[in-house]
């Protein structure tokens, strides 16, 4: 498996090879990949490159419980995880690499899917703001929800790229996404790539454009959303939505089903990583505060479905709560 | 006039001396001085170092006009060129130059003495809050409303430190304050200093440390408040309030008279500086986006009033409202 380090960019872009699933957790806890989809989807090749060396249950067991510690927040990598392990389980060895590969592929081939539908809802919206305005449908995100972080076109950026396809005119806000500058790094690098006009901010301006009505709509992805409603994105999102709730902008989490889960009824239940204090240490590499600060540095953060218009869903678009979720996944809503 | 120049804060302590009204004006525009009330302290010596030089009503003119343009957004830098100029008007030449000097000490010595009455009030709210736990009160601020900005204790942070020296426990917790990073590099310098325990987070982490419970009081400065109570301060403040507010948490701004603009009915009408794009394209002197990316960066937000819990004067603390505020200096009610 090929992937681009992310860590490198936007000053390189380095394509690393993955050969083994001690590469594959390196990979995801190093951040080279990143993104609740891309995460999912590493961590089923991962198993299958582990099953290529060594088809025994040992094997398995031990790759799986070395993937699913690599990073505690999104829930795609468990979910991704158990769909390729309950693949296996009843096979025999000799079947199992070839399986593993096949599922792993499955996946990335529905994240491909669920982006360009998610893509397809998400652009109704952008739409029917474009139809009451005769400039560019003005739309912030915040971190990277965008190709980079999927094996599609993203899932708050899908509509965006679809938008742009379609030649409705937009201009994307891209928050800078401290302290790993996701947003300076990754979603204006790769707005930049595929020709969408955009500008950059810190983080603490999302507040102040939307009241100065610069801002249409939000568009975020999400690390995981429970049976609530609630949305665990990117530490900062929380902050967008009160920011959006208060000056009355429309804001959507872009949500693959795959980023549900079922298990948890409230986000306060949702286990949020708490990163290295280097990185808020540092910024560009250069130390920024006195030496030995204390730091905490949560790397996510809970938005309560009430402050989101709605979730965009592969099915389509409902609301932030337990009503709206069970509406449009009823398999879900008694289990 | 020595200053410590900030821009070299945390990893160097550089005094530079100013020694024209041309070297105050670039302090202030350079941000070697910042925070309001050091702001307007400098450029009062500004003009007393421009009369040293040439007494003349040229020269007071050019020097009030040059000191005026260096930053648009703190009212204190006009309320100290305006209160020099006025004592100097029906001098003659020869004693301008001293009683400019004598003016400007004025204006620094009660810089000094509100920050202790903001202090006191200030602390009132500590010592309440303190009452109420067996834990440290745990403080959040923003940007750098301290000593640094100042001649004195601060404003936001003299109650901090008053607590401390009343033998009360208190922790706080300092935003880092993309684009320049005061949090970082100046409060976290100076509580540092000061042996005020301190963590260190991103800006965009505030709500998510309230959500948690993990602050019992925000605390900020201010750069202008308008009539109604609205607060004009560092980019970011607003999306802070935003979380005060939907978790309860008590916020103040900080506000010596010298800040309020009682000539400006809202704070939709204070203009607001828009900085140059290299602060946000950099982080820790290191690009960090993509050469050549478009950037907004507006320094400051405006916070309505309603949000605040109060504002704290050298009065006394109020409403942050018209009628809070003209209760509370009832000269300026009806100008």
């Amino acid at each position: 498996m090929e992937i681009v380090d992310q860590t490198r960019l936007p000053h390189a872009r380095e394509i690393v090879s993955l050969t083994s699933a001690a590469d594959a957790a390196h990979a995801i806890s190093a951040m080279q990949v990143r993104g609740a989809p891309l995460i999912g989807a590493t961590a089923a090749y991962g198993l299958a490159l582990a099953l290529r060396a060594d088809p025994s249950d040992a094997t398995l067991a031990a790759a799986y419980a070395m993937l699913l510690a690599t990073r505690p927040t999104a829930v795609n990598l468990r979910w991704a995880l158990d769909r390729v392990r309950a693949k296996l389980a009843p096979l025999e060895a000799a079947a199992r690499a070839t399986a593993a590969w096949i599922e792993a592929e499955a996946i990335a081939a529905e994240d491909i899917a669920t982006n360009r539908a998610l893509g397809e809802h998400g652009l109704r919206i952008i739409e029917r703001l474009a139809a009451e305005r005769d400039a560019p449908v003005q739309i912030l995100t915040h971190c990277n929800a965008g190709a980079l972080a999927t094996l599609g076109w993203g899932t708050a950026t899908a509509p965006i790229y679809l938008a742009q396809v379609s030649g409705i005119a937009v201009h994307v806000w891209v928050s800078e996404t401290r302290p790993r500058l996701q947003g300076a790094r990754l979603t204006a690098w790769e707005l930049r790539a595929h020709g969408v006009p955009h500008t950059l901010v810190v983080d603490a301006a999302g507040a102040a454009l939307m009241r100065r009505r610069r801002i249409d709509l939000v568009l975020v992805g999400a690390d995981r959303v429970t049976r609530n409603g609630d949305v665990c994105n990117k530490i900062g999102t929380y902050e967008k939505a009160l920011a959006a709730q208060d000056n009355g902008v429309p804001m959507y989490a872009a949500v693959p089903s795959t980023t549900i889960d079922w298990t948890l009824d409230r986000g306060d239940a949702v286990p949020i990583e708490e990163r290295d204090p280097s990185e808020v240490l540092t910024a560009g590499g250069e130390p920024i505060a006195p030496a030995g600060t204390a730091v905490a540095n949560p790397a996510f953060d809970v938005t309560p479905g009430r402050l989101f218009t709605g979730l965009i869903t592969e099915r389509g678009i409902c609301a932030a709560s337990s009503t709206g979720l069970s509406d449009l996944f009823p398999e879900h809503a008694n289990a």
